[in-house]
């Protein structure tokens, strides 16, 4: 019963062969082998236009290259208080931009509030050299509370960065729970939507660790491979990322591997709603559950051996769980838990 | 009627003086002249303690070398919403620490709330390697709202950082305002009251251009010298500085200057507190005032040539103005600003 | 016949099955898996001391984040002129660092002159806060040139950089290349020799992508983890490069990898030795040979298929050439290229 | 007899006089005042093209600042072995760089080479992202040994620059000096040559303290004027930089004073050449002179009470010593410090 998170997740077999494939023969090293090659061509078919691409072991180096390469050290990077842009990334962004900052807005079930991004730009003093300038908006798919931004959703806010001047990034550590969530495709959910940079996430959703930054606004590449390099991120053996990136979104594996986590938060979702003083503290769209429940219930998950976090983490005072599926959760643990939380909760009436 | 703010201010003619006498001769550079020489004796019987000091040119330049020097690449600065080091730098702190956050705290009247800072300490991961770690904590004496922290006051904060294991950085701008409006020692407002480092401004009370690091915990000046040079301020020539900030602490000069814009900060408070439909928007201690005016008095004082800011400056809606006094304001001005102000609220009832 | 480079290596079957075997299962996330916590019990018993271990990506990322960890913003890191942290990181440890300088120091086969780098130390200026100051002497092990520093070489260099307050890191990207070639324990070729970091390479020699930031100054591991975080180098799915490195020194491999790359290296020299017209520019110590071949035999081997780079490589008038032996050279690779060479010059003849 | 630098020369009446007139009134802050607004007009007819002109207190500032607009952070900044910018700012380009890499080219009399330029350039590597990018040629003018660059001189190396796509800074701190000793215009010596950002020094020619970056290449105006305020470079009394600046161009004082320390270089020259066992290390064509002496005539100077350093200052053997002249060296100075040389020679033989 373990629901901490998907970055717990085994990797799907297929990525693992596609790795060992690769890992039989001699290649051209730094990307100059036939998987890291074979990328940009395939992304641009899934995103149905030009993209570049640069794979990259984590969810950290992706968002805080692709941010630095849209926001100069002046800058002022918008994002949901909530995300990792702003709240799990040690300072990555700051640093990788050379001192820009980071503002976190309200957010709603972790999509960003259209009025409090446009009262942010308002006073931002944008011109003004005293203050960081307005520069990058940020936006997270699915959202950190398991939601998924609609394409007008996303246009409304990108239309405000528009308007601003930003660019905008989308953290897409989870985009594929959003893509097999909305049935849209990913061109509507970038691009099309007005994103310049995405950070398309793979480790979370089977693969051992491989991220890919997809740049839609080709013109900003010029930058971007040196800060890769400056990162620590280019490796001489670019094909053992690139090859679970190609495994990875070949024969749409991703989004069966996305459909399969979703489903199970689905039956979570149904489950636990029909325990006694349960209810949702958001719709679970994606992977990710957030439930309130008794607290005796919530002591007697974890007593049982449960595994998953409270939230807000840091509010000792919560009952409100969040609980995580992956591609590989089974029904028994999603049956189990259900199970557990049931029983507690009549032991506990 | 020029009440925008302090740093339009005249020079003192002593510090112009000292200026002059002190370029008359030739002098060893970068620090080896006298003037130099003398300050770290002048300052440490000025605080009744030993101090480290380094002249700086500007605010932007002494907050933000003091903050990098108790803050690491991955720490944050806890500060004001509306505290210059958040808000009104350009990012400096973020570029001179190498990639640190500001963290804005809710303050009142420009003072901290303590709640607050606890509250965010309590959430802020405190040795989590997700988390960029809480380093600085940074007051602002006067505050941006014209208070005084008294030392009590101070403690609290200082006790609360302490025990979080926060250096702590006072943003002394207008120290000079808040030393003579509180009729406390500058040891009592600093070092023991809990201040590690101190931005001793003298530019907006008389000085041509002359801001101080000052040191209180001297241990920590191992690498302030080569920050401070690193960004262009260790100045060949630093006697010019060092002049400015030597006459401004003899003889008392700082604090007379400082009396004399707290006085008109006084005279202006009782004038127009009298003004029908005039109400202070925080208590006047220091030689800055917020009113609160009815829309035509506002309006009849810019065209009247009154020269102020309106506050928040970015609220396009607020009828509370800014106005700020200085060691050379006149009372023929604050007597026609007051003037005014009275004639234009009677003809607008 | 492919002597680019190791970086083209296959993969260890042992460490593509430690791989796929960490993939099965759900693990802690951000090293709290059981192969990442083995990590530093199996380096300190292979290193006979105490150390900290910290996984990375690439070697980029390992000779970077090292060096800065000893290395303050204004500090001077010295290194030979070849060595990858002058050369090759595209300014990655002045990135990593904040600024720090790199300078490069007179070589012999890749192993710096100690009265050169004495000579740099001499007229660095340290104490002067007009130059950046002498921080951390970096040694490649084994060198750019296949050769391997002895102790007694290595304690020359670390005596000088003690005297100088200087630390000590040591590019190990082919590290078991040195002690495989020289039969001396890790500890006598590190530590022992007065090193503080090295960065311990596995890519080069049979890993996916996977090298360690071996600590023996563990007191300097206190900044480290957040360094490591930053440059986007924690992976959630740590497992992934802490099982590389686990299967690698388990039992012997990393040895007996290096010691088929050393021995191929050998044939090769002997093989080529005996070409008529070719010498060794360097002597073969390790996994890398230099040598010089009439230009008839250098076009004629390319011409034939022979995969390697002129040495060095922006000098277009070079007869020197630069072949590299891996773990999976073949005996057939070697004796081809041996036969060809002989085959070319006895025509030229 | 002081001859140590110019930076420790006394300030021009002229200029001392404009600072106190800019401080009997109040004034806009933050360069809103009509001194630092006068800067452009009156630089841009200086040098006869518009320019755009930012007022800093340091060399160090302006050197770094226009550096780090030209370069970006995996920039190379190619410079003389002896530049300021490589070997005097303790790494302030570095840092205002983001990390950039700064190489010293051999040099005569601090004349760059030309073909050692050509040759590190043709070695660089442009385009590989292993290596850092060449971005930036940065001259001395006067040099950093007292020599001129023709125009055409310049042309050489800004025109290889162009070819490589580099832009050029020129580092004038003694560029009235140069100016002066030329007889040319400033527009002659530096856009019209191939420059695309001047350090316009004032601080070593009778300023109290006082740069300009003087910018040619307008269109990369654009994130300086935030770098600026960034390095805490923005004063906000920035009147009192404006007002020095000001002063030193209008009327020709600028050269007036410069033409007085050239020439009593010419003077020290003459004499000291006379002396026997002396010899002129470089010709003298602006301020400084380096002259190599026999020892005891050296160590009798200094006996005497001469000040100046010795040349290289960090080689203990040396015999040659720098003498610098300042607009305020007096003839009695030097004929001083001649005729003491002279008596030593005699007694010494």
């Amino acid at each position: 019963m373990d629901f901490r998170s998907d970055n717990v997740a085994s990797a799907a077999p297929e990525i693992v062969d596609a790795v060992a494939e690769s890992a039989r023969t001699t290649a051209t090293p730094y990307g100059g082998d036939p998987w890291t090659e074979g990328l940009e061509p395939a992304f641009s078919e899934l995103f149905e236009t030009e993209v570049k691409v640069f794979p990259v072991m984590t969810g950290t180096a992706a968002n805080s290259i692709a941010v630095a390469t849209l926001t100069p050290p002046w800058g002022v990077i918008y994002a949901g208080r909530a995300a990792h842009v702003e709240n799990d990334e040690c300072g990555a962004p700051e640093f990788m931009t050379g001192g820009a900052k980071v503002t976190g807005i309200d957010e709603r079930f972790g999509k960003i509030v259209p009025d409090a991004l446009e009262a942010a730009l308002a006073a931002a003093g944008t011109g003004e050299v005293h203050w960081s300038q307005p520069a990058c908006l940020s936006v997270t798919q699915s959202t950190e509370m398991g939601q998924i931004y609609t394409p007008d959703e996303l246009a409304v806010l990108t239309g405000i960065a528009r308007r601003h001047g930003l660019a905008v990034h989308m953290d897409g550590a989870r985009f594929a729970n959003a893509v097999a969530g909305s049935g849209l495709s990913p061109a509507d959910l970038t691009w099309r939507a007005g994103v310049d940079a995405l950070s398309f996430g793979a480790t979370k959703n089977g693969a051992l660790a491989a991220e890919a930054i997809v740049l839609f606004d080709c013109a900003r590449a010029g930058d971007l491979a040196f800060r890769h390099k400056r990162a620590g991120q280019l490796l001489s053996k670019m094909r053992f990322v690139s090859a679970q990136l190609a495994a990875y979104i070949a024969d749409g594996l991703w989004l069966r591997l996305a459909e399969r986590a979703n489903a199970q938060a689905q039956r979570l979702a149904a489950g636990l709603e029909a325990v006694p003083g349960a209810s949702l503290a958001a719709p679970a769209e994606a992977n990710e559950l957030f439930v309130t429940l008794p607290r005796p219930v919530i002591d007697g998950l974890a007593e049982a051996g449960a595994l998953f976090y409270s939230w807000p983490e840091t509010d000792p005072a919560t009952t409100t769980i969040r609980l995580v599926t992956r591609h590989d959760t089974t029904d028994a643990d999603v049956d189990a838990l259900v199970e557990t939380a049931h029983r507690l909760a009549s032991e506990a009436a």
